[in-house]
């Protein structure tokens, strides 16, 4: 039996999504939660790896108990599994899929929100949940600059040093700022996959952007120059909350 | 000098406002905080008490540090103080006010606004910020109840057994309740002053008239009655958000 969980998760007292030892896991997690409620063993696979602090607003995992598990229908699953969860995780939907399902293979693209907070004094609710970041944002300038990055490219500069991924290609169908009247402003980028750090990476560049350090006309010589150097500096993990998986 | 503080702050660390003995409160958060940058010591006094758990959007007190305090303009004071707060306590604004300015006498009412998550799972963003009601909340019958509080009355039913106020007549200008798209059901209080806990009843009470515990026609009677034990639950403080203090 193979149980699709939507997770909604604060990210903010874990070491990202997959297990890893001495340090809180949302993966680590899920798997005591759930072997806890079957009584077996039972295998937990997220759609993508979250880095430290950050968080989910939909995350997709699979949970697989073994043989022999504890019969739970699957819209009873959310809430037996909250009973064994902390509470900064959340599952707010199960439903079976097949025995053949891939998380990985399901997955078509995902949407991520950035959250920063630009009031000159911090907001106490999203502490550790935005970047508080205040000089005056351009969000037209913004703009013209996010949507230089829609469409597919190769976004190497837009990728942690260090990572080993043979293809950096990638399709941006959506990269857009929107800023509302109570401080927050929200950048969300959606594509059907990411390299390491890339969206906290636009974001950091579009931030440039807005300060002038970074010129709109130069974001397509950026992407061709495939040098991270080139682009902005790493937004802070704080702020960045994976919102929607499309499968 | 005496500055007109406007302040944020998240409830969940604090037993409320009030400094007391063995206890984190704002209060003593924010004498310490002013005394660390004003270099002597400071009186604080807030515009209300608020109970443990309970938070504020926007929340006034005055500073009064004694003679021969360091000298702070103003509009560098919540910077100031920010350095020497904890990041679940914010100073928004500050200006200077009269040597003979009274928050108790200034403040002509306020404004709570009660947060309730309605949907089946927890939203792990609200935790200990809401109240997670989950049964089907019938909103229009509550606005018919929550209209017949609104005006002067005798508010007796809605006040906490054991506290001792000799006059329990308000004025509730506003009372009403909004449901968005997102699971969030808010109930907006605003009165001239407000009994123990008159909220938190009130709120309680709308609940047992969704539920059907009490009829929208028994408010007027509960009203009448001053009988405590007639009105509903008190709800928990973690959904409780002072919102706005007029001056």
């Amino acid at each position: 039996m193979k149980y699709l969980l939507s997770i909604s998760y604060c990210g903010t007292a874990y070491a990202g999504f997959q297990i890893q030892k001495n340090a809180n896991t949302i993966q680590a997690e899920l798997i005591k939660a759930a072997e806890k409620i079957f009584n077996v063993p039972c295998l937990v696979t997220g759609c993508s790896r979250t880095d430290s602090g950050v968080h989910a607003l939909e995350y997709l995992a699979v949970a697989e108990p073994s043989e022999g598990c504890s019969r739970i229908s699957a819209d009873k699953l959310p809430r037996a599994l909250a009973s064994a969860l902390p509470p900064d995780i959340s599952v707010m939907e199960a439903r079976v899929v097949d025995d053949d399902f891939s998380i990985r293979h399901a997955v078509k693209g995902k949407e991520y929100m950035y959250l920063i907070w630009t009031k000159e004094y911090m907001n106490p609710f999203l502490y550790l949940r935005a970047w508080h970041y205040t000089k005056k944002l351009d969000i037209d300038k913004m703009n013209r600059a996010a949507e230089r990055l829609v469409g597919k490219h190769d976004f190497a500069s837009f990728m942690a040093s260090g990572s080993e991924v043979a293809k950096t290609v990638r399709t941006i169908t959506r990269c857009e700022v929107v800023a509302d009247d109570d401080g927050c402003v929200r950048v969300f980028v959606a594509a059907d996959g990411f390299l390491y750090n890339m969206v906290r990476i636009i974001v950091g560049t579009l931030v440039y952007v807005s300060e002038g350090k970074i010129a709109v006309d130069d974001i397509d010589k950026i992407i061709r120059s495939k040098d991270r150097s080139l682009a902005g500096k790493t937004a802070p993990a704080d702020g960045l909350y994976l919102e929607k998986v499309f499968i």
